[in-house]
């Protein structure tokens, strides 16, 4: 039985108990009450954001027919419980990240970030224009989910670290939090690499269980207060250029959705995409002289390191495609990504340079 | 007088106009038509696509309750009487770039896209977390208007010429068309400006009643088929590094709609503006690829040429600054800007040249 027949088969169960669960009448006089289960703490800058923006947008523009009851890490399951929950029924939707769950399928790192991918724009391009979106529902279909785009919290920065890291050699036997396929780049460099929730980590790093981690970038991670335990922070990263958030419907809940609803839904997600990318992106840079105010040391990797990142990645991807949808996703990924950014270089970025030059100059 | 007052003084007429025109029921049996003129003809793509992204939106998000009718140029007003129109009461709301109306105030300049301005997510950016949408408010009183940005064609094209242009000079007597602030520009290098609308562009680039012109880029550039009628393309420009549309809606119309509708209106305007400049970005490079299939060169102007958009584009700028309105949209625009570009040059521009580099190598 190949993976993805067994992953169908596996979810036929969570779907069947969903039914059952999910029998109670949608509509109560006219109004509904969504669950969502979210991956972050309440408060947690760009991330717990976004899910807010969208919870308020659904509930505005509804007049307060459809509303969403967001439940935090531990108050209805775990934060990376959130994906199982909304497959079997237990809540409605979720937000997260999708690369949370490659255990469920690979194909998933697509819809949030992967090593040498798209950047926070060029991933809308392939989701919204290129064929992303049906095929993040067409996984999403696997696990009785709907699935959205609801957030992007921007190029991840490459992390903090308490010692710089002057060559690829330093990740060597380094206890560091990355999740996601950049976490299996690592691991191939020899660090130790695990996935920690976000409320969990200042305290993770505060013992010393990690020696590092990467969270969000400057705006995120000085709100989890990563400064106060370690000083060297390298701003570009090559694991997340660009992180979608997702929010996944149970697919029963969805289809019993008004079709106005159903569209209330899907453009929340939309703007609530616009907001969040442009939150991060506009707060970063006073984030970061605040950090810098701080005594945080600001750096970049070498040309070597990045090297080494690039030959992990390569190994890492290949190593995904024996999974037909795997290969698919990337596929249309890919070829999207190719499209988008041989335009973007010979426009928006081509000026960016010509304006640097010329008002720098 | 200042040109602020006069300006107010001058509109309190279209505002009491406004209120006795639209004195009918707002809403019908719970039902609301609003008409929309916009400056783009029908089928326009990238521009229409816009409109009617915001169309479906909000009829589909209302179930109906709230429709949009849209009119094309010619339907009710002109391609450039739109704002009248809507600030007068004549029509409810308009589908537009507000530098079309630069001789109503210069400071609707900042909300398409000014001469070494900001790119598309820049412009988000500033729109949404630096106060931008705020004085697109403060400007829209003035003409008893709710201001809102709705879509964004990106980064335009240097646009279409017949002859390479290799120096500054070459723009001397040049009759181009090219809307806004950046128009002035070239002004200033001897160019015989106009600003057309879109719908004339190509007879008018045919007749020879243009030497050349820009429009967006590559894939509404193609579908208006200026490649039959000049061969030299420039793919980037200094005039609009990132085209915002403007919605402009009048006053009274908005306040006397229903919140929720209010909200509705607000999302779909955040939804038109992601889908849209994803869509031109994802498009563009497949376009360019045609055009050049069909003997079209593509170009980049020099560095020299460059810095004399640059300095021509200062002496522009500065000129309007005794206007006290649009010092302060520049002030606010620009702060926005340097802060964002510090950011992205650390992160997003740093990764994609890390990306270029090693995997292109």
């Amino acid at each position: 039985m190949d993976r993805r027949s067994f992953l169908r088969t596996s979810a036929l169960g969570g779907t069947a108990a969903a039914a059952s669960t999910l029998a109670a009448p949608a509509y109560a006089q006219g109004k509904r009450t969504l669950t969502m289960v979210q991956s972050w703490p309440r408060g947690f800058a760009v991330l717990d954001d976004a899910a807010t923006f969208f919870q308020n947008a659904v509930g505005a523009m509804t007049d307060g027919q459809l509303t969403i009851d967001k439940k935090a890490p531990g108050e209805l399951v775990g934060a990376l419980e959130v994906f199982d929950a909304v497959s079997s029924g237990q809540a409605d939707l979720y937000h997260s990240a999708d690369y949370y769950f490659l255990g469920q399928h690979p194909g998933y790192a697509y819809f949030t970030a992967v090593p040498f991918g798209a950047t926070g724009q060029e991933l809308t391009n392939w989701y919204l224009h290129g064929g992303g979106h049906e095929l993040h529902n067409e996984l999403g279909e696997i696990f009785n989910l709907k699935s959205f785009l609801a957030g992007n919290s921007g190029s991840q920065s490459g992390g903090w670290f308490r010692k710089e890291m002057k060559s690829a050699e330093d990740f060597q036997g380094l206890k560091f939090r990355m999740p996601g396929l950049g976490g299996q780049v690592l691991g191939k460099l020899g660090a130790s690499v695990q996935n920690i929730p976000g409320g969990e980590l200042y305290q993770a790093l505060s013992s010393g269980a990690l020696d590092g981690l990467e969270w969000v970038g400057p705006y995120a991670d000085e709100r989890a207060g990563f400064q106060e335990v370690a000083k060297i922070y390298y701003t570009a990263g090559f694991h997340e250029p660009g992180s979608g958030l997702a929010l996944g419907m149970n697919l029963d809940v969805y289809n019993d959705l008004s079709p106005a609803h159903q569209a209330v839904v899907s453009n929340a997600c939309m703007a609530t995409t616009h907001f969040n990318l442009s939150e991060t992106l506009s707060n970063n840079g006073a984030a970061l002289t605040r950090l810098q105010a701080q005594g945080v040391k600001t750096l970049q990797f070498t040309d070597d390191v990045w090297d080494a990142f690039g030959a992990a990645s390569k190994e890492v991807m290949d190593a995904n495609m024996d999974d037909e949808l795997f290969a698919k996703i990337r596929g249309s990924f890919e070829e999207s990504l190719a499209s988008s950014s041989s335009w973007i270089s010979k426009s928006d970025a081509f000026y960016v340079e010509q304006r640097n030059r010329v008002l720098g100059g």
